[in-house]
């Protein structure tokens, strides 16, 4: 099985903006330094080692088509971008190659009747939630994103989220695509009925293949009824194993909860300096916040609690306010601080493996002298730990043990057997870690399929599925 | 793309036998034509032209994996199949092939910590969830067939059920997937872990895939807290519009049912005449069966009552018993009658084309004069009408007209923007319209991924990639 690879050498830019500009607006087609610097790295914080030849925003179908056969005719790269909120480095471009915004493709478009979105690439994620809550609906995958993260990145991620535990990840939430592929082909697959086995699941194939397979152009994307009634329980959980045991009470429940999400002592601590809050005074070494929603979920939160007192754990039924701000506080309270160096991780393991897992991970921190928090979708065994450590003065780059300490937790993840991304994808950041998790004859057996598709390899040649061994375009 | 296909002519099956011979015991080496005639044919009733030239009951992967290689070496057809319950001829070899039975691979192992079940491909479906059970879990996915059927037949056909409006088809419950390439590679695919997102989703990709891109010999199951409360409600309703509108009132009530049956006059007739029971005469023209489960079930039940009382709907919420019987003659009341051909037929729609397309089916009973019953998943808009004709004495083959109408309902189907299998798969028997679906370029690009996974195309080569344009081999 060989390898798609970009043979030919790229030509000067000036040459594929022209044969560019034959089809889209000038306005639409950027070449200035400052204008491509932007698209040279996404909210990871890798950047490219240059930037992109060319960006281009189309605003049509045809125009991404046109795109796609100007790319394969020159044989450069060509990389689709949403709203650059993705954390592997799957956006970025290797130089010579063509950016292709799908900020320009945004259409919005509800049927209640068949409680379907059918939208653009460039689909605010929030947006389509918004849309469809105007009918009763909504569309369920909430990565923490979701308020600037487009729908065709979250497609080419498989995004998850906190509501995924009982709703599924953004691939349950896909039922058709629309895609433009390498040659410019454009590809109509899926259903807009909920259920179809008519041939593979190209589907499923498309989405969290991080744009090597083909450009996601449209997609009609499952809606559900919007709950009009959501409950919140909080546990305090002391130790790690308890947070384990509340979690594992709750994921065996019988209840399936809209959120299981765990919070660490640091992660308290975190939120306490950046929210103005007494999250670690409350509940100490850590806590697991609990949603249930729809009709039942008044029964369903009561459940819930009962089983937790019986387990001899402390939780508190909050009202709908206080439920909320856990919520909110949970998604963005964690802010961003520029004192430090800092890897958000993504790993995902079976449930079992939740506190061992934990716990390496603190012992991780200390081997390395790093700071850990450890926020996890727990009710999904979604781990995404924060590893971070100070910043000096005129630093232009973190300390290697940062990276090792980030190595050291993904292997800890592997041998535990997990997962190295549970829901960021691997982008170029993580993909050092791939032939560990797949094994080289499935990667080769990856690299075969994206042949197919791609036989010239012009589509994310430095994501996941590149063979330079490097983690850096 | 090139099209996979077999060129080596076949051996005599003596030599083929005598490779086999050197991995399996002789007990597990079919030949003789009483032993290998069973296995012309599936619950479809579709025949193959001649029986396979020998059948294989391997007991190991290994095993599995020597025999792909002897298919392989003598170029010659292999087929997986388990039970033989499928619905869409697609576990019947060409003349000449091999068909591996999967029922010597039934290993069956509960994991409750990691809420998984690990099994084999002949594992039957209802055994795996009765193991399940004794844990408090369960296994979703509850296609008709489950009593008999087996996972590995689910998976290559995506099996659903009733219970996937609430917990999503087979592809949902599947974590990872050991299977072996026709080259005799063991592929190791996917996660154990609830979540997972590295590379392209081949277990996806395989789940569906009918046998034609490898054989299943081992999957890690997802399992579920099994509900300990299941409430059922059933609602008459005289026509199919106050079918339609009652499950409207039901899919956008914002609870999750487990269930949403709909029978049509004709099946309660068919079911009152097989099981002695009179629900034409508690619900005349119809009925739609639901049920809620889990802690929340009798919150959620109300609430479905009052929504459907307000629609001016009649609904009734049984006692646990009636509940329990209500479903069961719908999952078997139905019998088989020697006396009628039949079609059984599994399309599905979109929700708001639920009604139009009964309504047609109702006048395609008419215009072929063919008896028509109707059951549906209607949640997921998954249509099972049942076609008949009187079996006249001495005739051999049902008359034109039944297939005419089959045909006219599979395009009714689709003209109303659906699909045409919701979960039996396309098999042999709906081959002819699979490019109506798909369209040439579509189909392929299916054929040229099999060629990647099976370049010699030796595994189910009659199956629905098959472009000799014939329904049966």
């Amino acid at each position: 099985m060989s390898t798609p690879s970009v043979t030919k050498p790229a030509p000067p830019p000036t040459t594929l903006a022209a044969a560019l500009l034959a089809h889209l607006d000038p306005a639409d087609v950027l070449t200035a330094p400052d204008d491509v610097e932007p698209y040279r790295s996404d909210s990871t914080g890798v950047r490219a080692a240059r930037p992109p030849a060319v960006v281009v925003v189309p605003r049509t179908v045809e125009q991404v088509q046109a795109v796609a056969r100007v790319a394969s005719a020159h044989g450069v790269p060509l990389v689709a971008r949403g709203a650059g909120t993705g954390l592997s480095g799957g956006a970025t471009a290797p130089a010579g190659g063509i950016v292709l915004s799908t900020l320009g493709l945004a259409g919005l478009r509800i049927d209640p009747d068949d409680q379907v979105a059918v939208v653009g690439p460039g689909a605010i994620t929030d947006h389509v939630d918004v849309a469809a809550r105007e009918h009763g609906l909504m569309y369920a995958p909430d990565p923490a994103s979701s308020q600037t993260s487009t729908i065709g990145g979250n497609i080419a991620t498989n995004a998850g989220g906190l509501r995924c535990v009982k709703y599924g990840v953004t691939r349950e939430s896909v039922l058709a695509l629309d895609v433009v592929l390498a040659d410019g082909t454009l590809l109509r697959t899926g259903h807009r009925s909920v259920k179809g086995v008519t041939g593979y699941d190209l589907v499923s194939l498309i989405v969290g293949s991080e744009g090597t397979l083909g450009i996601v152009v449209g997609a009609t994307l499952r809606l559900l009824p919007a709950p009009t009634v959501v409950r919140t329980l909080v546990v305090s959980v002391p130790s790690l194993p308890d947070a384990g045991r509340a979690v594992g009470v709750v994921t065996g429940s019988g209840v399936r909860p809209s959120t299981v999400e765990l919070l660490n002592a640091a992660t308290l601590e975190n939120i306490d300096a950046h929210s103005g809050t007494d999250l670690v005074e409350r509940h100490g070494g850590g806590l697991v916040l609990v949603r249930t929603d729809g009709p039942g979920a008044d029964a369903e939160i009561a459940a819930l609690a009962d089983a937790l007192a019986a387990a001899g754990l402390t939780a508190q039924v909050l009202d709908d306010a206080e439920g909320e701000r856990y919520h909110e506080l949970r998604r963005t309270g964690r802010g961003r601080r520029d004192d430090l160096w800092s890897v958000g991780e993504d790993v995902a393991v079976p449930r079992s493996a939740l506190v061992p897992v934990l716990e390496a991970i603190e012992e991780i921190g200390r081997r390395f002298d790093v700071g850990v928090t450890a926020v996890a979708h727990a009710g999904d065994g979604n781990l995404h730990p924060g590893l971070s450590v100070p910043r000096l003065p005129g630093e232009t780059a973190p300390p290697a043990r940062l990276h090792e300490a980030a190595d050291a937790l993904v292997r800890a993840a592997l041998a535990h057997g997990g997962t190295l991304s549970g829901e960021h994808g691997v982008g170029s950041a993580k993909r050092p870690w791939l032939e560990d998790e797949l094994g080289p004859e499935q990667v080769a057996l990856q690299r075969a399929i994206k042949a197919v598709l791609d036989p010239a390899g012009i589509l994310a040649p430095g994501g996941f599925l590149a063979d330079d061994g490097s983690a850096v375009n």
